[in-house]
Order: structure tokens, then C-alpha cells, then sequence
């Protein structure tokens, strides 16, 4: 990259204009981030009025006309242009500009504002398993978004792939669906043969009760050996656990704590601490703070890096070689009677459930599915926001086998439709899949990788991750990037490979 | 006060702005909360970045030239200026434009982006105790800081009188040394004579050592028993105890807690929260909020309401009957031998020692006579920066008698110079004076108010501060407003009464 001295000033006058918007969206980062942990429950109006405000901000920001100029001369600059991270740079900022300009700012600060309050209203509903309390709000979500949609919609394909290119740019609902059908019944099939022909493990295990403290004090030292620097970085306690990047030097995880089942709140930090090894491997540089080089490529990509910390790593025996000790060291030995064998058995069941973010990972991708159907029909007017607990709830016997006792464990259990993030649970499964397929790829490369977890031997993990993937910021498009990867595009095998090697043995069956 | 249908659009508008400029301030006051409490080391170059940006979009709304505009057309509606409570709310609002206009905002910017380097440079020496470590940085800030004297001063007078307005509108230097002086040398001498003729009293209930969970669990109660509200509000531990009225509903306290003197965070905590129910009081309505009417009056005022609550009420004897039986159940009995007259004592010493916000009642005003001195002289430049341990040092040994062992319990011990508040010491002791002339004027109108306190009855107390002064918001000057309560002007007697009748039987002296 040429060095600073060197670049035109459309290239630097750009960089500042969007590092002012940079730094604005991690004060809203900041403030959302509040909300969720720490805010005064009367504090909400006040609340909303500031998210509104900094989207406002933001969105000007965001949609100066100066910026489609200075990005125009840059495109003019056949110099520039020739430097592929520099025109990366470019190209993304393009899309940004082209994407943001749609929007009108009143529409941002009110899905905002909404936002903000929907989501308290959603806090309510759900503590009290109240759906109707919330139904006018999701009405109010879902038709904001349906006009977010309508503005930024490019002309063919369906109002969802408008929304849906925000999280996972480029992708289409028909291209996600392709690859859905196959494997929602190629997973069907694994899940019914492992449960009729194989015996379940014990999860005896899991039922060990440890106090909130110790699980906190044994996530932390799990979040530290895999690489998190919590210089840079928190840990805190949520009803929805998240992962906020929210400015350099500054990224903050959230989890939550149950007496019983430490390991869903153990999975969810690795989780967390997945999309936090990330937002901190970023090249969120003082140059190029504000830039799309700085910044991660896809929802999906994001995903791929929480989910194999928790699953390939989280769910491994050599992570429980290693774990195994230190957990009896935090939890006062509560599990010593167990082996790192039992454990990785007793995690690697399948069992349909009802709360997607406790879900084990062979039934997982059920859940993602089932909420990618229902919000494909709610913004293609297909489905009406009162008719959401019954399609929820039909769907979840349909596809899991489950009656929903309460709306607050089905459709009410997660937060993303109060947001208005539409389009966005399909990134979940994308990430599954990108896991699995960058895990093979890693394997190839490091051969004894699994063998250096037993000695808490992470490092050669995230270092391989921060040169493949980490560094580029959004250089790459997902696609391209799991091409130049694995040599391969995005295929469902790998997962179904790598659920058939871990799930079968702990059922007593061959891989 | 005419209803909103009838107000002209002049004022209507300037509501609508100053509004804007508010809730920015009130993000503002988050972004520096989180840094206070939450935010991880390494992210200490971002936040400047943001407090900078914050403080510049802050600046820019509270002197568009329009603002200006506005309120000179709500001067000239005779309608609108004969209602007192607009005219005020005008008149304030002319006050902040004229001394918002007088500041560059790029020295609006640089105070706050230098000052948020400043805090951390000061945490880290405070650590250390390494005054040479912070001297850039406390350089940096008298810069700014005299530079912004220089823009805001009027004409006549000292620099220093052009900060201290900021914060206690109307008062001058001068006027306040003449008030100091006299306070100073009677002070001197009534702490000499008790220690002279007086037995000191027991100071063992307050060695026993208090878990600082139990502390937290017991500060909580008393909150709550003040009144102050839980569901717009909070308390969380910091370095340097504070509260932040940051925004509608969200009133934020911190305190910290040691082992021993476990007095020291529990009158710490009262302070904060006598500033937070302040906060809660004023009338930040939909309204007001944005406008002087839901602003406090002075710092002095606001340490007048922190310092009632800390001093008047938490170290009375009818205060701790009422403390007494709840301490212990929070602390496990741990305080079980001990009277509320053993207590009482304890609490009302009177003995030099090194940290101001743990000093007594009696020698709290020297530390800030301290302080002002100083901080005057650094402004006037007649101190430079690199004197100022040993012309701390030098004065805490003919003021207090003490040896200071280190400057993290010296001049390091404050974070306020590091965020360029010069001119705000002196306030401290105009709260102490106000507390007690407003005292003897609710004594007047309520005789068993400090009967009440036995039974856990605070909210007579409550409900006057409310209706004589939260509820006024900046409606009068700190002057105007003890003459209209007390039917007086400042006077330090009521002050040295309170002190000779709290302090004086401690020591088995006569009142």
C-alpha cells in the first residue's frame, strides 16, 4: 500500500469524513451496549431520543454528498485504483455510499428510536410471556423494515434480499434456500438415525450445579487461553448474550448465568469470545480506522469465527483435555467424578429443544431455519405479525417435534425482530457452514492443531485466523474469500462431515 | 406558565435546539460514565476520539447563530418575558449562549479529547504515585484550561473569576476569600480547642471490617431510604466517587469500598446520592428537559443538597437509631456491641488526615481552602505546574499539621484538574455553608424533622428540598435563592453552629 505521503487527498479527505461516522456509530455502539447491561429501566425514553439522535448524525454522516464526490475522484484515480487494498477500500466505500443514500434519515432515526423502545417493550413480553404486548410493536418493526427494504431494493429478486444484503452482502433468500432444502434434510435424516439406531450419552455432566461466580471466574480463563485480551475488551452479563467491536480497543462480550447447564453459559462466552477474537484481530489501525478495510466482511463470515470457537474448538476432547482441570480448579472440583470423554459426550448430544442459542449444534441449524421461513413470509406480506406464535409453534412440532409451552421460550425468545434485523438469522447457518469448511482448510495446514488444545495451545488457531481471515477487513467478498481459502465454494459437506465425526461417537456409533 | 399551545415559536424552537444539544450532553455524559466504571484500558485512545466529537457537536448546537436569533426574539416578546419562569428559562438560556459563543470549539474539542488523555494519564500516576508521570498532562490542562479563561473573561477581575462563573454563577474569587478567610482562622481554632480540652472519642466501631459486598447491600438500603429511585438510577464503583444526572430517568452514583472505615462509603455514598436526588427532583420533563429550568443552579447548591444528605442527616444520632439495627443486619450483627450514641461519636471526630472526600466535618474545608489557593495561583501563574506537590505538601503541614507520604495521597488524590475543572474546588465549601443555613430553615418549618430519621422518615426532608429547591431548577441565582429560603444572605455562623453542636459532645465538650 503506498504509504500516507503518497495517497490523493480524495483518498485521506474520505478517510476523515468516515471516521467521524465511524466513531459516531461507537458511541451508538457504546449506548446500546448500556442498554443491555447496565441501564436504569426508567431510563428508556431517554434512551431512544439519544439512539435517534446518533443515527441521524450517523446517517448524515454517512450520506454527505462530499462523500459520493470524493469516492467519484477516487474511482477516477488509475494510480489508486491499481492498489488492490486501497481500491477494495474504494469499492467498499461505494456500496456503503450507494446503500446508505437510500435510506431517507427520517426513516433511520425512526427505526432507531422505535428500535430502542421495541426492544424494551420486547424485555417485557418476554418476562411475562406476553405476546400481545409486544405484537404492537413487531407490527410497527416489521413495517419500518418493509420500507427499509422498499428503499433499498435494486429493481428484481424479492423485497427480502434487500434486507438480507445488509448482513450477508450479495447473497439472495432463493441461493440460501438452495442450499437450506438439502441440508435441512440431510440433517432430518442424521438426527432421526443417530436417535433411533444409537444409544444417547449420559448428560450428567451438565446437570452439575455451579454457582454464577465460579462460572464467571472459569470463563474468563477459557476467554483469556484462547486468546481474548481483556486489556481490550469485557465480559458482562445480559439476557441476550452479544458481542459489541464497538471501537479500537474496545470490544465487550456479553453472557448470562443458570445454576444448571454451566455449559450453555460456557459456550455462550466461547461464542461471544469467537466474534470478539475477530473484532480484535481487525486492522482497526489509526489509518484505517473508519474504512472498510477495517472493518468484517459478512454476518455469516462473523459467525463462521464464533461458532468454531465454540463448536470445532469448545465442543473438541483435546479442549476438554485442557478444560477438564481447570474447571474442577474454578468450580471447587464439582466435576471430578467426570472424564474429558464423558464431557465431550455429554456436549456433543443431539436432542431437539426449544431455545435456539441452548441448542446443540446438530439441531441448531433447525432453529435458524424455521425463523429464516417466518421472516421471509412476514416481509413478503405472507405471513401476518398476530399469526407468528401459530406458525412458530407449528413450525417447531413440525421441524423439532416440540410443543411451545409459552411464547417467551418460542417466538418472543429472541431479540433480533424488536431490532428490526430482518434477514439476519439465515447468517447464522452461513456461519456453520463456513466454520466447518475454513476447519478442514485449517487442518490441512496445521495438522496436529487438536493435539496442542490438550496443552492450551490456542495461538496457532487465532494466528492462522488473523493472517486468513482477520487481516483483510472486507477486502474480500464471503464468497471469494471462502474461495481463496479452502479452494473451494461454500458447500454443505463439511458440516455434515464434521457433525457425523463428533455426534456418532458419543451415540456408540461409527463416524 | 402558559400551556405549550399558547408559547411563541421563538421560544418553542429554542426548546427544540437546545433540546438537541442536551441529549447530546446527555451521551456525552455516558460516554464518560462508562469510562469512569466499564470501559477496558486499551480503549482509552477511542474514547477521547468520541468525548472529543461529542464535545464539538455540543458546541456547535449551543452557539448556532440561530440560538441566538431566537433568544433575542423571545427578549423582545413582553408577553413571554412578564411570565418569571420563562423570563428565567430566557434569561439562562441567553447566559450559556453568550459564554458558549465566547469559546473556539476547536478549544471545546481539545479540552475534552486532552482532558480524557489527561484522566487516564492521572489514573495510572495516581497509581504509581508518580506526580512527574502526570505533570505533562496537568501542563496541558492549566493551558487549555487558562485559554478558555481568557476567552470566557469579561473585562475587570482575575482570570480565575471567569472559570469559577461557569460553575457557580456570579461568585468571584475575592468575594469568596473573604468568606474563607474569616471561616479559616475559626475553624483552626475550634478544631484546636476540642483537640486541646477534649477527649477524643472512640473510633472503633469504625475498624470493624466490612465485607464490600455487605457495604454495597447496606448502601442500597440506605438509598432507597433517602428516596432515592432504583428505576431511574444506579450505583456502581469507581475510583473516584461521582454522580452523573446524565439523562431523564438515569441518575448514576458511584462510590468505592474498602475493607475498613466502612463509614468511608457509606457517607460516600449518601454524598452522591444527596446529589442524585437533586438530579431526580428537577423537573427534566418533556417540557423542560434541554431548558435552565430543568438544570441545578450551581455546583455550590448541588454540593449543598450531597452534603445535607452526607453530613446533617447521615451523621446524626437520630440517623444512626434508625442505621443501627439495618447495618447489622446487612453486616451479620459485626457492629452488634455498639450503641448509636458509640457511633455518633465515631462519626463526628474531628482529626486532620490526608484525603479530602474522607476528611471529617470539621477539617473538610481546610482540604479545600488547599485546593482553592492553589488552583488560583496556578491560573494567575504565580505556581508552575512542577511546584505543585511541594507547595501541597508545604501547605498540608501548615494548614493540617501533616506530613504528606506520597502524592497519590497529595496533589495526585483528585481526578478534577485532570479534566481541566479549575474554579470547582471552592464550591465544595459554598454546599457546606448553604447545607447549613438551609438547615436551620427547615428546622424552623418542620421542629421533629430529625425525629423522624428514628423511624426511618426521610421523606419530609425530601419532599421540602423539592418543593424549596428542586423543583426551581435554575429559576434563581444560589444567592437569590438563600435569601427567598433562609430569609438571609451566606453567612458562615450557621455552618460553625452545626459543627460546635455535632462535634463539640463528641469530645465531652459543652455545645
Amino acid at each position: 500500500m503506498p504509504t500516507t505521503a503518497t495517497l490523493p487527498s480524495c483518498y485521506t479527505d474520505l478517510g476523515v469524513l468516515r471516521r467521524e461516522a465511524a466513531t459516531l456509530g461507537s458511541i451508538a455502539g457504546l449506548v446500546s451496549w448500556d442498554q443491555e447491561t447496565y441501564m436504569p429501566k426508567g431510563a428508556a425514553m431517554a434512551r431512544s431520543e439519544q439512539m435517534g439522535l446518533l443515527a441521524r448524525l450517523g446517517h448524515e454522516r454517512n450520506t454527505y454528498p462530499r462523500l459520493g464526490e470524493l469516492i467519484g475522484a477516487c474511482e477516477s484515480d488509475a494510480s489508486l485504483m491499481s492498489d488492490d487494498r486501497l481500491a477494495a477500500n474504494v469499492r467498499e466505500m461505494r456500496r456503503d455510499y450507494d446503500l446508505k443514500t437510500r435510506l431517507p434519515a427520517e426513516l433511520v432515526e425512526e427505526l432507531a428510536r422505535v428500535g430502542s423502545q421495541a426492544q424494551e417493550a420486547w424485555k417485557l413480553a418476554r418476562g411475562d410471556s406476553d405476546f400481545k404486548a409486544f405484537q404492537p410493536w413487531l407490527e410497527k418493526m416489521v413495517s419500518l423494515t418493509r420500507r427499509k427494504g422498499e428503499c433499498l431494493h435494486a429493481g428484481d429478486g424479492e423485497l427480502y434480499d434487500a434486507l438480507l444484503d445488509e448482513y450477508e452482502p450479495g447473497a439472495t433468500a432463493s441461493e440460501i434456500e438452495s442450499v437450506f432444502a438439502p441440508l435441512r434434510q440431510r440433517l432430518s435424516a442424521f438426527i432421526s438415525d443417530i436417535n433411533t439406531n444409537g444409544a444417547p450419552p449420559s448428560t450428567a455432566p451438565l446437570d452439575t450445579k455451579i454457582p454464577a461466580a465460579q462460572q464467571h471466574a472459569f470463563g474468563l480463563r477459557v476467554l483469556k487461553a484462547l486468546g481474548f485480551d481483556l486489556s481490550t475488551g469485557r465480559l458482562d452479563v445480559t439476557t441476550h448474550p452479544f458481542c459489541s467491536g464497538l471501537a479500537p480497543g474496545d470490544t465487550r462480550l456479553t453472557t448470562r448465568y443458570r445454576d444448571e447447564r454451566f455449559t450453555d453459559a460456557l459456550y455462550g462466552t466461547m461464542h461471544e469470545g469467537g466474534h470478539g477474537l475477530y473484532e480484535q484481530g481487525l486492522p482497526k489501525t489509526d489509518a484505517l480506522f473508519g474504512t472498510p478495510l477495517s472493518d468484517s466482511i459478512s454476518l455469516g463470515i462473523h459467525e463462521s469465527q464464533s461458532r468454531m470457537w465454540e463448536n470445532l474448538v469448545g465442543r473438541s476432547r483435546s479442549f476438554w483435555v485442557w478444560a477438564l482441570p481447570i474447571a474442577n480448579e474454578c468450580f471447587d472440583n464439582a466435576l471430578s467424578a467426570y472424564t474429558p470423554d464423558d464431557m465431550v459426550k455429554a456436549v456433543n448430544t443431539s436432542t431437539p429443544s426449544l431455545i435456539r442459542v441452548e441448542a446443540d449444534e446438530g439441531t441448531y441449524n433447525l432453529h435458524v431455519m424455521l425463523r429464516f421461513e417466518l421472516e421471509r413470509a412476514l416481509i413478503a406480506g405472507d405471513l401476518s405479525v398476530s399469526d407468528v406464535p401459530g406458525a412458530w409453534n407449528e413450525r417447531m412440532k413440525s421441524m423439532l417435534g416440540l410443543d411451545v409451552p409459552s411464547d417467551a421460550k418460542g417466538c418472543l425468545q429472541d431479540v433480533h425482530w424488536a431490532f428490526g434485523l430482518m434477514g439476519y438469522f439465515p447468517t447464522y447457518t452461513l456461519g456453520n457452514l463456513y466454520a466447518s469448511q475454513f476447519w478442514e482448510a485449517i487442518l490441512r495446514d496445521i495438522p496436529d492443531l487438536e493435539s496442542g488444545f490438550e496443552r492450551g495451545e490456542f495461538a496457532p488457531l487465532l494466528t492462522w485466523l488473523r493472517t486468513n481471515i482477520h487481516a483483510h477487513g472486507r477486502q474480500y467478498r464471503a464468497s471469494d474469500l471462502c474461495e481463496r481459502v479452502t479452494g473451494a465454494p461454500l458447500s454443505p459437506e463439511p458440516l455434515l462431515r464434521h457433525l457425523a465425526r463428533r455426534i456418532r461417537p458419543a451415540y456408540g456409533l461409527g463416524e
